[in-house]
């Protein structure tokens, strides 16, 4: 439960907080160990390594058991991409009341409807409704079971092609309706319309935001504009699927994987990611006796 | 089930064939898309990634999740490290028939004991009894629903610190019981002890190794003692760590993302591994009318 | 998959086939045991077990689950009651191929929009535009791996207040778009309604009837107008709910069990609807040596 | 976490206590509806109702599925019957911890060899070690996470064939480990041995009995031995399966429902028993717009 209160102090605070990628419980540890503060467990990125579409192909269920698993082997509080709720606003209720349960701190939630598609598919998605979208805000605010865990409210309108007046109302309203955060998403290669959005909003309340097509802004202009977090949404991913599709490249031509073997983990380093030393310590105070083989 | 056939035909071919590590279902489509012709299921790398040892934390169920989204997206047979089978030979039956209906080409199950550890930590493990070891064999073949599915036994007897003349007895016991291969596993840093074997064993049934230790003797030296399969057995994760570990460190380093972008797979490589278009062309297919906005 | 082809036979030949209600597997088992020839995974029954509400409170996971453990201990077809497909055209297609997978026969969609509610909730709802439904149906057929899986297309139009003229029309457009089969729903207490659609029908595809609420009509009614399957929707649960009720409250009153005893099944009828002997037997042929106490 | 100190508070207490066992959501909601106090999540029942044996066929994760639904649906403390903790002591902390986060607030862990066989199964089990079991009470005692978090220690000793003496050496033993309680079994039919151990056992710490099949002693009789907690193990289940049995031959052999309304839960009941009204008035609150047909 601290780590609810230590999420939500990240958005009230003055400093920007990184939100670094995570897709399993591995990435989440690495994440941690490497020395970021928080981290995004990403519908896109966890979707992708369950072989699955960010369409909402993968299930709630599937959802919660990874975000689990992250919870349960890192201290730093997670935050989900929990896309459109994976329903309406009793969807919304359950998840929300799974997520604590689960150790979650907070969950993201967007303005589109169900089934979603991934933002950056060239298409136009349609929007929820916004009274709608405020009822599952409102739903999942009532539902949470801890003061502290929190709800983002994402708004697509940028993406879906409207007016930062639009992305601005819809804002104010998802804010009103008990939101702990804004996260303003864009695809546009430069952050012109974030900026815009940014000046007009005048800190009315938390912004994170997620700078994956416009990454060349540098990172103190959005700490000038106050935002509060920002999070690399799939860079743990993207550079393991480089590095996946390297070695396997290198070990087919090979047959062999002795040239690999200086640019790879040991097999050490995976026994202390998952805390062996703690199981030999443990199995010494526990394990008093040996079964012997037969 | 084809892929049952084609992992059975492997194994009897005088052909060597790789097989690639895969921990998740991306990964498997990574190695099969690299062009390996089958895939190996590691017990160590699906527990690293969901944060667990490899000692016997991960369920039969978290297990079987796994390997079915492999096989959902791939179409090259799997070989599931079974470990100990989760129990006794009646946990062997069940994992056996969930298996083939999960679409899981062949199991290997190891002689040791429930709860096992990884080969790799350095302990001397009891081994289960033979008789004990050789009832789960024949259980398993007697329960497995599609003729081709395969078992390989797999013996510890060497890692164990018994000698080659106990290993060859076990091995014996196994193909006699029923097992379709034998996995002859050695923790040494040179391949001695494993041609040892190799020699004495005489090709009586097909030979899988795995060299993780002993990894600078070259891949001809077993072509040539007509082993069956080589499983590159750990490499892909071990290579997404290292990849993950210095992005992590990059991106907190430079706060930004823009020097990562030329080193990570870009997002349409990701909707390529998960077949974006698939979709795409699905829905104009079968998605006549979009759902507007309200 | 031989059960798959005895549900399609049961669609088309002239006798009227009953499918019993199942939540679970034990249910499942006991309706085989009594003599059913196939069984209906009731989606309200499943869920309430779960503690859920019929409103899409369940995931496709675990509703996945259930069945799976259902057709595990049975060897008659099970229909899943698949509510709206858990999603659009493509949630449709992974759930085809996972039942397939799970050894389920059919799947019955309806022309509902997730998330959906109970049919004899006392609103009316929405029904999915045809097209739409359509794109299911063709999506659900196109990708199933069995020529044998059935996809039974139910109509909730009379449920939502419409005509049996705009029933008739859905229905044709649904057999048009490839459903093997109609359920016509009613919530009314006679037949009327659904005996007028049948009328008009004039057989022109399997019907599929589920008379929780007009039950007092004779089933010969439905025999002479060639409807194929009859379900008896949810009844099992229903008997097992005032069985348990009862219990509770006699030996909460009774502080005892003493005078319960003669009126629950035995420990060995458990034993005997899971099998105990099967595995008593087995455990002759494969556990030849019993580890003893240390 | 309440819940956890109701418990242990139950254990302490003068007052007997009580436990109905329950196999899913449901049937712990009928019992805390039907008023009683605290729930047993039984080994036995639970696995029956997958189509499991009660002989480790079920998994970890399937059984942390079935008792996170039963608390989430219920205000009164569960207790698990955890089996031998699916494992070692390693795999007790695991179980230990998830619990806790599941809303389970103790869990009975026994002192035979996993994979286990129900007690009530004629044969002759060995059990564990005893300074092995104590390490598994031990580990799992320092791994919960809240203070009030209960284990008790059953003991099979009796049902294993040993003397009394060797019941209380154990008992003792598992105390003194740091279980909260003692559950002593039998299969006897009657109550002589159980007392026998009660006498000697002298309240040396709180008692839990299982009194299945020696339900012919009055209950006033162990309230005098200052028996903590009774447990009705398996009767919820075994009503079910009569009501389920005998509904489906009467439905078979009437070809009809109408003669079984009578007999069997209203819908009504059903939605009740979900709370669907607390839907409904959320819908007013949540769903200001509804979604209309297209």
């Amino acid at each position: 439960m601290h780590k609810n209160k230590q999420f939500r102090d990240f958005l009230l605070s003055d400093n920007l907080v990184f939100l670094m990628e995570a897709h399993d419980a591995l990435s989440a540890k690495i994440a941690q160990v490497s020395g970021f503060q928080a981290l995004w467990a990403s519908g896109l990125t966890i979707s992708a390594s369950l072989g699955l579409r960010d369409c909402s192909e993968i299930s709630v269920t599937e959802t919660l058991n990874v975000v689990e698993s992250m919870a349960d082997v890192t201290t730093i509080p997670i935050m989900l991409d929990g896309d459109t709720g994976y329903g309406n606003f009793n969807n919304v209720r359950l998840l929300v009341k799974k997520l604590i349960k689960r150790g979650i701190s907070a969950v993201c939630l967007e303005d589109k409807i169900f089934p979603k598609k991934n933002s950056f598919i060239k298409d136009m998605q349609p929007l929820e409704d916004v009274d709608t979208f405020c009822g599952k805000i409102k739903a999942g605010k009532d539902s949470q079971t801890d003061d502290n865990f929190s709800i983002v409210a994402r708004t697509e309108a940028l993406i879906a092609g409207h007016s930062i007046s639009e992305a601005l109302d819809r804002s104010y309203a998802y804010i009103n309706a008990g939101a702990d955060a804004i996260l303003i998403h864009s695809r546009q290669t430069t952050a012109d319309e974030i900026l815009s959005f940014l000046k007009q909003w005048e800190n009315y309340a938390p912004v994170v935001l997620v700078p994956t097509k416009y990454y060349k802004t540098p990172t103190n202009v959005f700490e000038q504009e106050k935002v509060s977090m920002i999070i690399w949404a799939n860079h743990s991913l993207r550079a393991a699927i480089v590095a996946m599709q390297n070695i396997c490249r290198k070990i087919l031509k090979d047959r062999s994987v002795e040239n690999v073997e200086e640019e790879i983990a040991s097999l050490d380093e995976i026994f202390q990611l998952v805390d062996q030393d703690e199981l030999s310590q443990a199995e010494k105070k526990y394990l008093t006796k040996r079964r012997e083989n037969d």
